[in-house]
């Protein structure tokens, strides 16, 4: 079961308008939002940068606060999962006609969930490879919108090249990953670009932060280039959905010997610590 | 009536399922066709450039040049206007479940025409504004792709400023409209942003300078400063619904105190004539 403009109907029997500006478009935002243990985790932060991104594309949000949380808990009931990822779109509405300048409408709001299986930490430890790109995508990158072609092709190119994430760089300087944000640890500083219009400000990303305060770790809001990527102690990437995962491996290069770091196991086991909390 | 999947339908009636990857990702293009007097202009063109786009995004062509002919001409009877705009969109298709890379779909094929009634020669020699900003968008302009927050942004800014169009500069360099492609006239040498991945490939754009080659004009093909179109002698933009279009003031300047160009009288006369040709 899935939500459309105010019903709760099968996956197979939801349908918009051709009309819609987010399918003629790609006009509108979303978030992903974590569950654990049948708790919406994080759930201010995450209407709270749904709330930018709306305001930053002009459509009015839709649903209070109160209203998002009994749409998103009704969801949850549908699946016995404890761990489900809540995904939720909005998008400007259906016009009459297509042009590009907009009217006011009224919003589409759609939203699924869908079970969440984290990796374990044994299976972490393995650590993940990811490749280097130049970041050609938009620079308003801190709004989650669904214009997402530019994400879509690194993905692929990082399913095709079998590797975790593109880790993508612009000016020589790297930005974040095609679906996550990037971290580095280099003498037991963590490294990681600052929030603006070039990254999205992610959850995960405050979580990993806030972690890494806990583990005494000096933090560093600094963009970085690649060559010192490559040279770092411990590269992770954080999403909603992935939390925070060690990449041994960029562009072929060993990082650190391929060994996962003391940092990464100290912040995750603080991160896991935070779910339940 | 619209087309969308082999039907033909009502347009209030024509629904894509909410996992369709045009409404998830904009992972989609399209392209504008003009007709004029009952004829596809310049067909083969804009099934050429749709390709590419397909190409660049991996999406094989649903359909056989024969079959959109069949597709779009049929799309034409349903209006008596014999002036029309075709518009079709092809997205990846949906998948069970989102994620961003991608697996082999069933694309998604919508289409739809409306009437298309150009602006007389008398109003275009009214002259447009236009506004100029920092062209925030990603690096492949050149694919027709349906992730078009940007320009949905931009076009709206245009709106509310009530001016025609959105000239954008990358690195200080004139790339293109948000909705168009940009020429300027200088000592009688056309200038205008070359082909590559900062712009649209526009059809209208080839028919101007192959209208400009008629009449004799010097063509250069070369990215210019903003301070250079502010000097310009006459600023044209262009696209298949709006033809070639003077522009006669920018960011609140007039371009040759106002007034209309000679050479955009001689390249409309001309582009008028290919139009039934």
């Amino acid at each position: 079961m899935v939500y459309l403009n105010g019903e709760f109907t099968p996956k197979n029997k939801a349908f918009v308008g051709v009309m819609d500006r987010g399918f003629l478009f790609g006009d509108g935002v979303y978030e992903v939002i974590p569950v654990y243990a049948g708790k919406i985790f994080r759930l201010s932060a995450h209407l709270a940068r749904l709330q930018n991104s709306l305001d930053a594309i002009q459509i009015n949000n839709p649903h209070s606060k109160a209203q998002w949380l009994e749409i998103l808990q009704k969801l949850l009931t549908f699946s016995p999962a404890p761990n489900q990822s809540l995904y939720l779109q909005i998008t400007r509405g259906a016009d009459v006609s297509r042009k590009h300048s907009f009217n006011a409408l009224s919003a589409t709001v759609f939203a699924e969930s869908n079970p969440l299986i984290p990796k374990t930490k044994t299976e972490l430890e393995n650590g993940f490879s990811a490749i280097t790109q130049v970041d050609i995508r938009w620079q308003r990158c801190d709004i989650k919108s669904t214009s997402l072609l530019a994400n879509v092709l690194y993905s692929q190119q990082a399913k095709q090249q079998k590797v975790e994430e593109v880790i993508l760089h612009r000016d020589q300087l790297i930005t974040e990953g095609a679906t996550s944000n990037v971290f580095m640890i280099k003498d037991n500083v963590l490294f990681t670009h600052p929030t603006g219009a070039h990254i999205l400000p992610g959850i995960t990303r405050d979580l990993v932060l806030e972690s890494a305060k806990f583990c005494k770790l000096k933090i560093q809001e600094s963009a970085l280039t690649l060559a010192k990527l490559l040279a770092a102690d411990e590269v992770w990437i954080s999403s909603s959905t992935r939390e925070v995962m060690p990449i041994t491996k960029v562009d072929g290069q060993l990082i650190n010997n391929g060994k996962i770091g003391q940092h990464w196991s100290e912040v995750y086991d603080y991160y896991q610590s935070l779910k339940y909390a």
